[in-house]
């Protein structure tokens, strides 16, 4: 491999997005690639800054063009700071949320539309994911989840369910929208299910470069 | 008067923009006017933040992109939760540095180019200064000027004079673009004349209504 290869996953919270990419990264890993994991907002000191600001529940006056623009700006300084050189060096780099992200929440949850896309044109640098791997869970089933694990809601979590709805319409839309780069995962499955199914997907796109 | 008017100041630190600021708005309420002065970055709970990380000299590995970006989600909150309330309130609002900070800073400091007024068009959601006082200042000067406060230079300020010398000239371009809009003022002068200029010029302004 030349060149490496960039995988995202997205889907709501608790849609066990965390849990299929420490599997997909420990099989890539054992079979001999050079992998690195990274999460959005966040993956440097300055996004992880920009994170803080972004989920504290005191920053209920947000306004949802500040919001797009900081998930803007920490998405601009992960790619130039680790995804872009992780890239260049052939590394496999798997991201927890990207681009699409902003699309659904920003874009389709807070209702910015197109200037959500307009906004992170700098911010990507034409870094788009090779694969996208959607975590499609019932918004209730994945609530109950985030409910076992006893942590606090953060900002976006706390947002209303007609909020969550637009979200959820939102992935739908690009789902339709990129088929060639979205695979759709039924989150409800086992665990297992899910990875052999994603590995499988990366290994059959790794072997047919 | 029925609709609030915005003023904006801009120059390099150590040109005097606080100083006539305080002056201007000190003159204005004593004229009976409701006056509301703010800076740039911060002027809200969520900018402020924002400002700490863009001035933070720990954060060297910033992108332009994310440096341009975090400028406007700044900006963005400012203009939603604090200027556009106060215009719409008949206030006149005065605020240290603005947009053509950007574009100074970033647009030709950084030389990101005309990507910095793209950003900027969903956070200043068409809320444009009608009148904007450019303090201008031969830059060695200004650098004295600051040395003298004793105070350690921020991210920016501790900028090469490389980048300092393309800041000038991009607000002399802002100049000649806009030059019904931006009051050019020989910040070498002595505080007394400056002010009298200033002050004459927003009075004409609002008598001209």
């Amino acid at each position: 491999m030349n060149k490496g290869m960039f995988i995202t996953f997205e889907g709501g919270d608790g849609s066990g997005k965390s849990t299929q990419i420490e599997i997909l990264s420990g099989a890539l890993e054992a079979t001999g690639f050079d992998v690195l994991t990274t999460r959005e907002p966040g993956g440097t000191a300055i996004s992880e800054a920009v994170r803080n600001i972004l989920l504290d529940p005191d920053n209920g006056e947000m306004s949802p063009v500040t919001e797009a623009m900081l998930y803007g700006a920490a998405r601009a300084q992960l790619v130039h700071q680790v995804i872009k050189p992780a890239l260049e060096n052939g590394m496999i780099v798997i991201c927890d949320r990207f681009l699409d992200s902003s699309i659904a929440y920003q874009g389709y949850g807070r209702q910015l539309g197109d200037i959500v896309e307009k906004i992170n044109e700098p911010a990507i640098d034409e870094c788009m994911p090779e694969i996208t791997f959607f975590m499609n869970l019932d918004p209730e089933v994945a609530s109950g989840r985030i409910g076992e694990r006893g942590e606090d809601k953060d900002r976006i979590e706390s947002e209303s369910e007609e909020f969550h709805r637009r979200v959820a319409k939102g992935y739908e839309e690009l789902e339709k929208k990129y088929p060639d780069r979205i695979v759709p995962i039924d989150a409800s499955e086992t665990v297992d299910k899910i990875s052999v199914k994603i590995i499988e997907t990366v290994m059959t796109r790794i072997y047919q470069r």
